[in-house]
């Protein structure tokens, strides 16, 4: 039998990917415009906090388990910011290019060895809206911030992230290798591992 | 130099603990009663959000950083009650004996298979207030409630847990052996492995 669970994202890269590890495990991802659910208002002040207002939320408008992803961009230079703020760091509705564009300009004349920092990524598996203990599965991956963009695959800061070891930006890897090191691939394999359990 | 953390709970028993295993990492945990900190609203609908909660609370009232914990007994027949309720399962300022009591009723004429339960434990530690990426560390402690209280030791519901393969209450465990193996002791385990590169 295949379960459904509703994913509280609108991100079309997210939705395959999720669908190809867990329909393995015979779950459907569906996501939750298919539900006509709008989006949640991101009032956490933490990665988990964001996740699982997201997952509530979607639960509660379809009575389906749900799926959130909070994620984002740590710069140490910067005392963590944009964090939890990376989506909208230019401002509500701020495009990609406008995001990093801001973040260069904060980091004008500094050093590579300056430009230290990490994205996040905090997945919520929730089996109903009030669901007491939802599973929370986590991942961070650390790198540099290029002085300018690289690369055209992935989306957000991917092409400001240097891979260390590999010297190329996050943006300029294929997607699956992506998805095999980065904070959201780790998040993802425990993801898998821990939600039969759940499920 | 010794680091001062908070803890947000006036537990006797869990602040000697904490200070025990924290210790040997040059941490000092000092109870949030000793800077008169109130006790935080749980309005959280998960342990999780209830940790956090306490946490941010005795954080943004100390300026340390903070240490909480939230735990509570799951019962299969109850639908996961008491859960997050199981300090004021019987009310608001209830006694161990009267939730005890309460739960002891709802089972009633129930066969010891039908009354599986587990114990789960959420502990948060936030750098400060604000931290977009609590370090939270979880234990969850699979056994079954018994026909009738047994034991003096432990608090809350450990006179009811049976220890699954000891055939002995929780609460005639002594404090050390519990510790080891509980769902606070697989939370603490995992803390002293995470909270190094969090201090």
């Amino acid at each position: 039998m295949t379960r459904q669970i509703v994913l509280a994202s609108g991100n079309r890269g997210k939705l395959k990917e999720f669908n190809q590890v867990l329909g393995e495990l015979g779950v459907e991802v569906i996501p939750q415009s298919q539900f006509s659910v709008p989006d949640a208002e991101e009032t956490g002040l933490s990665f988990v906090e964001n996740a699982i207002i997201k997952a509530r939320h979607a639960s509660q408008l379809t009575g389906l388990p749900a799926l959130a992803d909070d994620s984002g961009l740590e710069v140490d230079l910067l005392n963590g910011a944009p964090g939890i703020y990376s989506a909208r760091f230019a401002g509500a509705g701020a495009t990609d290019a406008e995001n990093n564009q801001k973040l260069l300009k904060l980091l004008e004349g500094t050093s590579p060895e300056q430009r230290t920092a990490r994205f996040r990524c905090v997945l919520v598996f929730m089996r109903h809206a009030e669901d007491p203990t939802p599973l929370i599965c986590q991942g961070s991956w650390e790198g540099q911030i290029l002085p300018l963009p690289q690369g055209d695959n992935g989306f957000g800061y991917d092409p400001l992230f240097l891979v260390p070891g590999l010297d190329i930006a996050s943006a300029q890897l294929p997607p699956e290798q992506k998805n095999k090191i980065s904070h959201r691939g780790q998040a993802v394999q425990q993801l898998i591992k821990m939600i039969p359990a759940y499920l």
